[in-house]
C-alpha cells in the first residue's frame, strides 16, 4: 500500500518559501535560507542519512503547475528520478526527461494520486507543492508529514500549512532528529476511526 | 541582564489558539487540545521538569489587554506569581491579586519592557500574548523563543508568528526535548552585529 507523504523544510514561522516565487527566485526572495542545510558542503551525517532515505523511498511525485514552471529549469530533469505528476488545468502531452517523465493531470487530485500510487507501488507518493499538500490534507489523503524546521523566522512568503478547510487533524509524532542546521520532525496522520 | 522570552504551545501549523477566543473559550474553540500536555494528570517527567524550570525562571510577565480580560477569570490571580504588565490604551489603576499585581501600561511596549525588566532582575520577562510577542519580535526585543509543538493541525485560529514587518530573524537552536505529548524547541535570537 502506497504512503502519501509531505516532506518540506519550513521556517519556525511556517514558511516554505520566501515571498515572490519566480523563475529567478524559485524559493522566493530570501527563501534559499531554508535549504542551507541541504545545500551545504558539510551536511551532517544525520541530514545526509535522512535525505538519502527520503530520496530512495520516493516512488512517485505530485507537484503543482507553478512548481513545474519554476522548477523544471532548476532540476533540468524530474525533481526525483521517478514518475512525476503535474496538476494542470489544461491537457498537455507527457514530457520525457532524463530520469523520469512529467505527466500532466487535469482531472483533479484524486486522479493524480491514483496514477501516482499505481506506479509508486510500495514506495511513497511525495507531495511537493504547497497547493497539492493543502488539497490532500483537506481531503484526508495524507498519511505522513515530514518537516525540517530551519532556525529562522522568514516573516513572509508562502506557508506550508495555510488555513485548512477540514476539522483538526490529529498527528502521532514518529521521530525527532536533531541535526546542527535543522530539526527533523516526522508525524503520522491519525485517521478518524 | 533580563532575558525577554516567548514561551508558547503551538500546533504544527503554527496556531497558539483556536478560532473565536472568548471568556467562554479562553484558548479559542478547540484550542484546549494544545494544552493537553500540561493539563493531563500524567505529565511526563520531561514536561514537568521543563514547566517547573520555566515557571521559576519568570520574573515578570507582559500580556495584552485581551488576554487579561479573557484570562483573569481563569487564573483568578496573575498568570505567574510575579508582577504582570498589561498593555492597554486607557490608563487604569493597578489591580492587586493574591500573588502578584497587574500594572496597566499605556505608553507602549518599550515602556512595559523597561518596567518589567526593572522588577525581573536576573529572571526572565515572559511575553504571554501573541500581539505583544509580535510587537517585540518586530522591534528586535526578543532574546529567546521557546515553543512546544503539539502533534495536531488546528487548521484555524490565531498564529503565534504572523507576518513580521521586520527582516528575517536568525535563530540558534539551543535545545530539543522530546516528550510523549509535545516537542520542546528552544531558540536564541541571533542579534544583528
Amino acid at each position: 500500500m502506497t504512503t502519501v507523504q509531505l516532506d518540506f523544510t519550513i521556517s519556525l514561522d511556517g514558511f516554505m518559501t520566501g515571498p515572490n516565487v519566480s523563475v529567478k527566485h524559485p524559493m522566493g526572495e530570501g527563501g534559499l535560507r531554508l535549504h542551507e542545510w541541504i545545500l551545504t558542503d558539510q551536511m551532517s551525517d544525520a541530514d545526509a542519512r535522512i535525505s538519502r532515505e527520503a530520496a530512495t523511498s520516493v516512488g512517485a511525485v505530485i507537484i503543482g503547475r507553478r512548481m513545474f514552471e519554476v522548477g523544471v529549469g532548476v532540476w533540468d530533469d524530474t525533481p526525483f528520478p521517478v514518475p512525476t505528476f503535474v496538476m494542470t488545468h489544461e491537457p498537455r502531452e507527457p514530457l520525457v526527461m532524463t530520469s523520469g517523465t512529467f505527466t500532466f493531470v487535469n482531472e483533479g487530485i484524486e486522479s493524480a494520486l491514483q496514477q501516482a500510487s499505481a506506479v509508486a507501488g510500495e514506495k511513497h507518493v511525495r507531495l511537493m507543492s504547497g497547493t497539492v499538500a493543502q488539497q490532500c490534507l483537506n481531503a484526508g489523503l495524507v498519511d505522513e508529514i515530514h518537516v525540517q524546521i530551519a532556525p529562522v523566522l522568514l516573516g513572509c512568503g508562502r506557508r506550508l500549512f495555510d488555513e485548512l478547510r477540514t476539522a483538526q487533524v490529529e498527528l502521532e509524532r514518529t521521530a525527532v532528529i536533531e541535526s546542527p542546521r535543522v530539526t527533523h520532525l516526522h508525524f503520522r496522520v491519525v485517521k478518524p476511526a
